[in-house]
């Protein structure tokens, strides 16, 4: 996996000037044309091998590996010694000439040559790193995350960052090159009623206030677009004090963006642009134009809003041609929905009850689910032939698209849940597979987004993206009659199955906006202290706009060939927000919560 | 002054694809040689003419103007009336055709023609704006930073915010080219005993504790070093909750560099490298090698770290031919020092009392001031011709460099004080000759700073710089006899008068940063809980490096020819850290401290 991110990062121009006080060439560059150069190096000792007359160190610095040679014959006594005292991980530097490597290493960039060392100077020693650093290491997660910056002199990690840095260069790049602007906007913002997870920031001039870090810069981009700046973008850090799932960071970075005088068709075609750039320039992959979804369908086929299409594998609807028999349990559900599993035939039946287990698991929650094999010779076997004659079968096999020597897997029950635990059994047996190919990128444009959701909790409809998403055109006055049936001028990018980025066409006049605080049951009192100056703006002469922002850190892995974040981020923090490097958060002392107007107010 | 800047954005490149659903061009953009193209425009209206019979539009957007007509004659009875109500701000588009204008104005790029228009919509209404969008308003500051999204329409604003992406952009380029790697740093962080100006964070998930908004991601980047990172860059956003002056900011943005393997030479070599480059793409202006001052002299020649060197009149130190004469404000004070103004002589009595008058204020301080006409037959005319004769002001012509017609002006007293107060004459005069000219640009790096300053306040030695600076080789013992006389690898980068980088060499052994902290009065269990992981990860093989860090927002003034940053920042706060547009920092509610642990402690 990283090999293949590796070959991807020989953009990086080695000829820039990387000579120094302290090296004359680096790690990674001597090649046979150069026996016989006097050179200078430095960097970490990778390992040595100490056979008493001679003593081989490989030398590593972020460019690549040299070996070194010391030697009985060639090398004095003192440097002799010296040389087998150099631990794993010493920073060094050597002088010496460029010779022929005896046995050649034809799977080092450097591998023809060694050198003969001259000198040695010991620039720093180093105890023992507590796990290894090599490609693959037997450090664990936690350890490596307290010493990062020894998992970041590892390749993995430290190409990660570097093919990081390559994709921001391109995006910013590409944008600029297409008439956007990067504007920073402010990280000391202020805390809104839906901010129940800004982290706040006590002001000490300011007694008893707070600032908050935004959650996104919303507001700031589209007062650009009032303010008449017309492509805007960034690349900021954004912020949100949840309670986190496994791979997410309390703070992370997006691709903000914004445009005025659009339409939704001009920034779909504006990001797919970029997108579409990335996966040339990063991959090497050519996407013509990408492929478009309604809300409604990715859901009825995939059960998912952010569908990994690089596979079939489409629900089939089963109602019609499965409920009306005796079977009660798919006469009773709302949805009886299945999936062609191919080559799914050849599992054992005890693979398939491992399969029922699985979906069975709290964490799918399914209650059971029926299968029907589909034989090469065109019969079929289910786990309810006692209700479902070939013919019905054969129905089964139509609508799932199951063809000869596949698996049909069916379950059912209620809408929304069955097409959660189908869509989670999909992507795990796709998984299996090997259908989920990490050089393979299938982008997928979702459009067409309720603009609310109904929200369990609070028994009120919240607004899906956000309270500036304008509803699609003549559908405001559904607002009062059925709110979850309006659909917003809203969508997102996905890609292999991962949301990459979401956006909207924005309301831009003050009454649509009043309009909408009032439906998601604001006051006007609350509106005005959380949101006045964005209305005032909006009087003053705001254009038609939109925008989409893109989850850097997971575009990243996802075009690295990757499915978690973390190693693309330089020092992440764990699961409970934790940086446990440097052992932050932690208590700060009495004057300073003195002078910031505060007290604790411990719980425990 | 603006239109210097706006000579130098012709760089951002108008032949990308800005057509949209709204637009075919836009309105910098049509010539003479698009006479009879049918074009659909959008943006705001600038300004109508109304004149019965004819109605002249101005119709603005991001890249220019251009003019609309309506006449009675080819524009339907109801579309000339829509054009009578256009007002000022307005957001319309319009379809027309490009027809030839009957006078020509030469001082608009589209000046030549204007569309006569078949089809008008008006996008949105604008109500009349509170200062007008003009290159020269009638707003005040407060009242354009509260509709700041108003004031970024108008051109000296917009174009600030333009150039400041192209300088951003140039950097990034140039350093990614070099062979630096971005890498985003954490910003939520931990507090720091000389942390007093620390932002912090509390955190819900875990409480009662808190992170820290960065001043700087100091700690990070040497760690990314000792993680073999070699060339590592980041714009990034750093905090100081501090009493703000006129013109600092409570975030700010600094171009973050560190380099592993190098001395001071390099680091030199590599960021004067990257002004020189900044200077000749964006400024059209080719400096060869920079300038070097030792701070000392910096000190004893223009009474500053930051001195201005687009002209001479440095300092002449006069004891020697002042002092031992029976003046005795001149004798008793421990330094009498004079600077040369040329053309000074031509000033009237009344004048140079003026002068007096300001350096006796209490910003300044002196308690008066000496001068000697320096007359074009080679006489003098001093105000103390009682206890100097020609001779006597001959020497001091001579020290100072005065030449006939210039006029010597010296203060005297306690040498730091008066260093200062003398600097600020200097400036001052400067400023007033006109020497100081915004398109001339003289870099220069001050080298050699102290590692300590004394502290008044506290009555101790402070790291100047930052306590990871390295001293100067074998002048760590002194540190134990003369602190204050230990120099350190730290050097800044003054631009014009102005600090626009600084940086050091860093301490890269446990032993020497132990022996650092304990000079610095941290005991040994505050060092540790504040900085363990630093030193925890130099026994791990660091590298020897440094740095320097540019502040942006100066930078980018500078380049721009002004000398206040808040044009160049797209939503400044006050001088109180106030966000006057959205109302920011603001009281959060009970629910949102209770859930943080948090209760307010208000002193008033």
């Amino acid at each position: 996996m990283y090999k293949y991110i590796f070959n991807h990062i020989t953009y990086v121009n080695l000829h820039f000037n990387f000579t120094t006080m302290y090296r004359s060439h680096h790690c990674g560059e001597l090649r046979a044309t150069d026996i016989n150069e006097e050179v200078t190096l430095a960097g970490w000792v990778q390992k040595s091998r100490d056979k008493g007359f001679i003593v081989w160190v490989d030398l590593r610095d972020r460019y690549g590996i040299t070996q070194l040679v010391f030697d009985e014959e060639r090398t004095s006594k003192d440097m002799m010694k010296q040389a087998q005292t150099l631990g794993r991980e010493f920073v060094i530097q050597v002088k010496g000439t460029v010779i022929e490597r005896a046995s050649k290493n034809p799977n080092m960039a450097t591998g023809d040559i060694e050198i003969l060392v001259s000198e040695l100077n010991i620039l720093n020693k180093a105890i023992l790193p507590p796990f290894t650093i090599e490609d693959e290491t037997d450090g664990g997660e936690e350890l490596r995350m307290k010493y990062r910056y020894l998992d970041i002199r590892r390749n993995p990690v430290k190409n990660s960052l570097i093919f990081r840095h390559k994709v921001t260069q391109e995006v910013r790049n590409y944008l600029s090159r297409e008439g956007f602007i990067e504007v920073e906007t402010p990280y000391l913002i202020k805390s809104t009623p839906e901010g129940a997870r800004d982290f706040v920031v006590p002001s000490r001039m300011n007694e008893g206030e707070f600032y908050a870090l935004p959650q996104s810069p919303q507001t700031f981009k589209q007062l650009l677009m009032v303010g008449g700046m017309d492509k805007y973008f960034q690349i900021v850090k954004c912020f949100r004090d949840e309670d986190l799932r496994a791979d997410r960071q309390p703070e992370f970075t997006q691709i903000d963006c914004e445009m005025a005088f659009i339409e939704q068709e001009d920034i779909l075609n504006a990001f797919e642009g970029l997108t579409r750039h990335l996966l040339k320039e990063i991959n090497g992959v050519e996407i013509d134009k990408f492929p478009r979804i309604q809300y409604d369908d990715a859901m009825r086929l995939y059960g998912n809003d952010k569908p990994d299409i690089r596979f079939g594998m489409e629900f089939g609807e089963l109602n019609e041609v499965a409920q009306h028999k005796d079977f009660s349990v798919f006469n009773n559900a709302e949805l009886v929905v299945g999936i062609a599993v191919p080559g799914g035939n050849s599992y054992t039946r005890k693979e398939i009850d491992k399969l029922i287990d699985w979906v069975k698991r709290p964490q799918i929650g399914a209650l059971g689910m029926v299968y029907c094999r589909c034989n090469e010779d065109g019969s079929f076997k289910s786990s309810v032939d006692k209700f479902y004659d070939q013919d019905d079968l054969a129905k089964w096999s139509e609508v799932t698209g199951a063809k000869p020597g596949d698996l049909i897997c069916v379950l059912s029950g209620d809408t929304n849940k069955v097409r959660t635990q189908l869509s989670a059994l999909r992507m795990e047996l796709a998984e299996r597979l090997g259908l989920r190919k990490p050089n393979e990128f299938a982008p997928l444009w979702v459009m067409d987004f309720p603009l609310l959701e109904w929200d369990e909790e609070t028994k009120r409809y919240h607004a899906m993206h956000h309270p500036f998403t304008s509803p699609k055109p003549g559908q405001i006055e559904l607002l009062k009659t059925d709110p979850g049936a309006v659909k917003a001028n809203a969508y997102d990018l996905v890609l292999n199955g991962n949301e990459i980025g979401g956006g909207s066409i924005r309301i831009h006049d003050k009454a649509t906006q009043s309009l909408m605080f009032d439906y998601l049951g604001f006051t006007e009192e609350e509106a005005k202290a959380q949101f006045g100056f964005l209305m005032d703006a909006f009087q003053y002469g705001a254009p038609p706009h939109g925008g989409l922002a893109f989850g850097l850190d997971r575009l990243v892995a996802i075009l690295g060939g990757q499915e978690t974040i973390r190693d693309f981020i330089a020092f992440p923090k764990n699961n409970s927000g934790r940086d446990v490097m440097i052992d932050a958060p932690a208590p700060i002392n009495e004057e300073q919560l003195e002078e910031l107007s505060l007290k604790l107010n411990l719980k425990s």
